[in-house]
């Protein structure tokens, strides 16, 4: 069935007034309207019909069932953060905006745990755990806007990884709808559990093709007592290995382990108008932030910083004086992606790696890069503790967006290739979505990838759940 | 095809000479031959005819395409130390033994990770890390004989689960050889890779069902400077919960929070001759451990035990003040399960709840006891910050063992519904195996069950890996 011979009175019926709508609906904004079928790749263009804001588990259960019924495809739609198009609906597909479904459901102040929809946005659970005493660590830059239903489609990280993991580790029970309108309760809030598969660990990070997240229950944590931010100049990549291999050594906690080049630093001193970190340049950067709990560990520290300089580690270094400067510590890193793409034309990639084989990939990435794309340059940063960088290719000035573009097209399986020799990933945080999925063979075998379709179809026999995306 | 119509010569040489055995060899012990069949539990006779000791993942992928072809069913065995029948061979399966593959493939020491081939003795890992400058901190009482894959295959806990987490946790890679023979490799060594479903989750926890695991990737951490165990006696069961909400902000990591009954810690009393811990008797008493790092950290404990008392949620308490009073504190935790199993029969129970119901939950089963099992006795004790109960039913006196046991095939039931009732697990770190497959049912729903055995049948389409566990 196609939505053009959809009932509409009966779908408007099915979970009462004010909840679905089409897109000739007068209520609507049209834009507005397709701004819920889209994502922040804004490479494909949004085409759909219906759209539904259920605002509990069993009204998703009800528009599932129905489009099961009536062969009717869904593009769960959260806050749209993505940037593999995991959230485009360009197919005519039903779209379900879990954004009305944004609730406390439930909290255990003793074990410290949290069950909300999944449509809450991230930032609010911030909130909601700390009025609570605790802390969800989970944090990157999209918190403000990203639902915590689609963090958990697309195993979210940020900048705090090496400290607390993915989204992943944090989640204990999922309350899905899977692709035939069926309810299943994956685990209640239980840490330990060993009672068969756990099948909630293939809904995270599944890109919404399996079903639909409505419920999360999450482990929380505390907030660290206080931090101390570090930035120092290195000479060489290696350095910056062996500089992360000492921190484990430290016996403070480390919270964060970013990276960026001379390149990346220029682009943001030019477009934030911060000043140099350091009187001489570098040809890389590497922010440190570290969990304080007491002056001792400040001398921890100290005694780091004194280590890594007479091992000739790094070139300069600086940790922070107060929380302002920590703050512009972090906007040299955190600016970046900003500032290169209001300037630049940029072919962006989030890729993973062991941390041993980054250099040698970086030596051969760049030698292929001016050997057949010459003038295309490399901004390089990214959270490197976790082996994740994030490889934007910047547009030479001479080159059309368009060619530029057609030239990326090659350059994307050349790079897929070399990262596959290096047992990396093609994609770290982002997902696969509409974006990556003609590559899904460079990071997964042909074997894998045929598990996955026999998953899939075990849970969404009709092929309704996002179909098209992360594979097929 | 059955054992006795196998060509044991063609099957003798498939992976070169001193690697497969007949339980008619005269090499072997019959004994021994028969151990490498059985786990723990000493509940199920084994009975098998080939025994097979692969050294790498080649060979294990051939064994398995000649059962396979030849239908046979196989169970892998690691250091059979489980408490579920999980690695039972009962049915004339060929019996798979991981112990010949035992040795590190790799290290990374910048990013902190090993990978092992997966009959690593887990003690061994343990050492393997140490010499290299890092920690690996799953840790149990039978890590000197259990492997590395049985771990995983079992998604092991232990003592610090508060502070590390199940082993599911440091598991980047696994490598996997399926029911049909084919080599899988999940992940490699990568903390970020989000490329489709994580199928390692599958296997961790599987129990042998869908594959062998034959090699892991782990990730490492380091060893905590030093630690602090705290033992105090608590009035009544809320006030442990109470405690625990209290250690969430003592800002010293928590590396164990372990309860047990006075009834307990009389049985240690007499079985292992150590003093009371304290002068006058408590219902209930809690073990805290507690990572260290300085002085500073020594003083928020005396701080926590300060306020603990003061709000009259202890009645007494004691820092140990040395490595050995240390080591007694735990021995009247660790001695609980070897004192009363020398002493009495015992019917063990390994389950779990969400902390706030715990207190109705044993409230409920203690009437139930004393309605319809006059004279049953309950040995509290277990990882109650991880909501990890140790539930064992004491045999009276005047029951012979055979009526005990058929009585308590009663009581399983009539506790898994209250299980069921209270949102627990009727298996927190044991696992299903065949000692709780009739009961599954209590903590997963008949679709999740269904699930579970389609993606069996996705991985091992002739149903010959580790048959009849876990389910069916």
């Amino acid at each position: 069935m196609t939505t053009t011979t959809i009932n509409k009175a009966e779908l408007k019926s099915l979970i009462g007034p004010g909840k679905i709508f089409f897109k000739d609906d007068p209520d609507f904004d049209p834009a507005a309207f397709l701004s819920f079928g889209t994502d922040r790749t804004k490479v494909y263009r949004p085409d759909f019909e219906i759209l539904a804001f259920p605002t509990n588990t069993e009204e998703v259960a009800k528009i599932v069932k129905y489009a099961y019924n009536n062969d009717l495809a869904i593009v769960p739609s959260g806050g749209r953060t993505g940037y593999a198009g995991g959230a485009v609906a360009k197919n005519k597909e039903l779209v379900l905006s879990l954004s009305k479904m944004d609730k406390v459901l439930d909290f255990d102040p003793f074990f410290g745990s949290i069950k909300v929809q999944a449509g809450m946005i991230t930032k609010n659970l911030h909130k909601e755990a700390e009025e609570r005493g605790f802390y969800f660590p989970v944090d990157f830059a999209s918190t403000g806007s990203s639902h915590i239903g689609g963090n958990i489609a697309t195993n979210a990280g940020g900048v705090r990884v090496v400290r607390y993991g993915l989204i992943r580790q944090w989640v204990l029970g999922l309350t899905v709808v899977t692709g035939t309108g069926e309810i299943l309760e994956f685990n209640g809030e239980l840490l330990k559990n060993n009672t068969g598969y756990d099948l909630k660990h293939l809904f995270i990070g599944s890109e919404g093709t399996l079903g639909v997240i409505t419920e999360a229950s999450l482990k929380l944590t505390v907030k660290p007592v206080d931090n101390r931010v570090l930035l120092v100049s290195v000479p060489d990549f290696p350095s910056i290995l062996s500089l992360f291999k000492e921190t484990h050594q430290v016996k403070v906690p480390l919270l964060a382990f970013e990276f960026f080049t001379e390149y990346c630093l220029g682009k943001v001193k030019s477009h934030l108008s911060v000043p140099d970190p350091f009187s001489a340049p570098s040809p890389y950067y590497v922010l440190m932030e570290f969990e304080i709990g007491n002056e001792s560990d400040d001398e921890k520290l100290f005694g780091f910083m004194e280590s890594i300089t007479e091992k000739g580690l790094i070139s300069d270094g600086s940790l922070a004086q107060n929380s302002r400067q920590a703050e512009t510590f972090w906007k040299y890193r955190e600016g970046i992606s900003e500032s290169i793409s209001i300037e630049y034309t940029v072919h962006k990639n989030d890729i993973s790696l062991p941390l041993r084989n980054m250099e040698p990939f970086l030596r051969e990435m760049e030698s292929l890069l001016n050997g057949k794309y010459p003038g295309f340059e490399i901004a390089l940063f990214g959270h490197v503790g976790d082996g994740n960088l994030h490889l934007n290719i910047v547009k030479p000035k001479e080159l059309s967006d368009e060619e530029f573009f057609k030239k990326c097209k090659n350059v994307d399986p050349d790079m897929f290739s070399l990262l596959q020799k290096y047992n990396g990933s093609i994609s770290a945080e982002h997902g696969i979505g509409l974006l990556k999925k003609d590559f899904l063979g460079f990071s997964r075998s042909e074997a894998e990838i045929l598990l996955m379709k026999e998953i899939k179809k075990s849970m969404d026999p009709k092929n309704i759940m996002n179909p098209g995306k992360v594979f097929g």
